[in-house]
């Protein structure tokens, strides 16, 4: 089989032969084969042992026309060495024992090494690229400040962030303290990650949408901005992401990374006018779009290839996840959808 | 004391003497009266004695200086005569029995009068309405289709609407018979509000902003429109309310209302300029600034009222609920803040 390059060239904005395919969770829940494997191991478990996430990791490519592997593992794994246990309970995801409120709190978090503490994601690293034997580039990634610290300090996910934003605003040294670790611990993790074999790199600020501009401006862009620089100087392609982020993608643009990815709240056109042609640009189909009727599906993915109108840097993806209830024939099907569109 | 009709002057963007303030859930948990009578009667026996649906609306006009009240009510009410029965749980929130899944689901809901099965409702406005003695003006309110489907179709609180979405894209034309019914029952609902005593309405599309502009148009919008139409034939000030709306604010604004609500995730004058000048504003701080130290609090707000300018027109307003941690003396200084501003 040869080198399937079509990823890693819209990233540089380089003509394609067909716009490159991938989806955030592509290895996941909606996965017969996927599921099998959870029913015998938890996510730590996989997340943990290179063997098992790597193949996790690889199921996906096997079933789907994609263009781009992603590393099988969770944002939240950094937190464990920092001091901050957590673990995944069934119906209420991630649930943190003992959640970050306090400058105290914060002084005894450390900072620690990625290539030793972490260094089983690097061995599923090197693993799934032996594994993928080059068919298609393969994805690390890492979480931004904004959305780690909102899972640290809410101890779970959460709708308002009222707990995130005290602390943001009321200790704001605090905050920032915390976030700037976290920019550390990041900027080695990817780097360390690309070390191991990653060839681009996904900054997942997911919930940084709940920030006003002026906030994030304060409060997120600094410390994603280290990290975006640290990932930068790897060489490899840096994609940029958020939810909700309709007001802030200008912003997130000159923070940097070559790729910006957006939801579908915004229209990719749109979206691409604000961040700027010189950046190639990832999205947006509503992931709730592949529940339903295959027809509205195509619909919604031909409007997005409308709008990217050919330019080159158009990556194909959803605006967020893929939903667990999805059905597998449906994400195929997709992909194949947008292959066939040039 | 004297007529306040700072808000409904600033509806009509006539000049006013200061800024007009109310918040959403002004009367709620974060007042100590509130929870007085909530520690003896659940939500839904407040919403449904006309008494004690009345003493809690007046609070916050009592302890804040408000320039209106709204009703005490919940936007799901009028989903038990419907035939969706549902209740309160501690924690989760609205929980509905049997969620609306299906087409024979929706064939078996019943339209109802809501002169006759909301008539609690309508006693509480003239109660409320005698008892304010012109202090200020009272606003009703109801919820738009989109949301309120949401909670039907999801069961409760959602994250993706994924439910939501998928009878929407799989099953429009049950999706629309819904929508159609709750467009023609908030419709007559508002019109009674009107006819009882209320001297101006909010539709209350919270969730909203999960939709791509595209799917607004196409889902929300026409039976908003139906109910915006209803509304403005009443002959008051007309507020249309959403959350997460920096991409659909353009659309809302064609649908119709006097006033538009805005959260924080837009700059107001970003957003006045997207609605148009002959509309007014409303909004829109973030919530948890409420939480935090009060210099911060008011920076926030100062930075609303410098990018509303002075232009006639603005209410100003939270861009979501006040959180029930809030300190009731933030609230307080907040309000006396907007006040001294002009």
């Amino acid at each position: 089989m040869g080198v399937n390059d079509r990823f890693l060239r819209a990233c540089r904005r380089e003509p394609v032969d067909a716009t490159p395919v991938w989806f955030m969770r592509q290895a996941g829940r909606y996965m017969p084969e996927y599921r099998a494997i959870r029913a015998r191991h938890t996510l730590l478990d996989i997340c943990r042992q290179p063997e098992l996430a790597t193949q996790v990791t690889l199921q996906p490519v096997d079933r789907i026309d994609v263009d781009a592997a992603i590393l099988f593992s969770d944002l939240l794994l950094l937190l464990a060495p920092m001091g901050i246990p957590f673990d995944f309970v069934k119906g209420e995801g991630p649930v943190i024992e003992r959640p970050v409120r306090t400058a105290d709190d914060v002084d005894h978090l450390r900072q620690f090494e990625p290539r030793d503490e972490l260094s089983h994601v690097l061995e599923t690293i090197r693993l799934v690229r032996k594994e993928l034997e080059g068919r298609v580039p393969l994805i690390g990634f890492a979480g931004a400040p904004f959305t780690l610290a909102s899972y640290a300090i809410e101890g779970g996910p959460s709708s308002h962030y009222a707990k995130t934003k005290a602390l943001m605003y009321g200790e704001p040294k605090v905050w920032h303290k915390l976030c700037d670790m976290f920019a550390t611990i990041v900027g080695d993790y990817l780097v360390a990650q690309v070390e191991a074999g990653v060839q681009a790199v996904q900054i997942f600020d997911s919930w940084v949408g709940a920030l006003s501009p002026d906030d994030y401006r304060e409060f997120a862009l600094p410390h994603t901005s280290r990290i975006l620089e640290a990932a930068k100087a790897t060489g490899v392609p840096v994609i940029h992401f958020g939810t909700g982020t309709a007001t802030l993608l200008e912003t997130m643009a000159t923070a940097g990374g070559d790729v910006i990815g957006a939801d579908w709240r915004i229209p990719l056109d749109d979206a691409w006018q604000l961040i700027g042609h010189d950046r190639a640009i990832q999205g947006n189909l509503d992931p709730t779009l592949l529940l339903g009727p295959l027809d509205r599906m195509m619909d919604g993915a031909g409007d997005i290839l409308r709008r990217a109108a050919g330019r080159p840097g158009h990556i194909f993806n959803l605006g967020h996840g893929i939903l667990p209830e999805t059905p597998v024939e449906n994400v195929q099907a997709l992909a194949r959808f947008v292959h066939g569109q040039r």
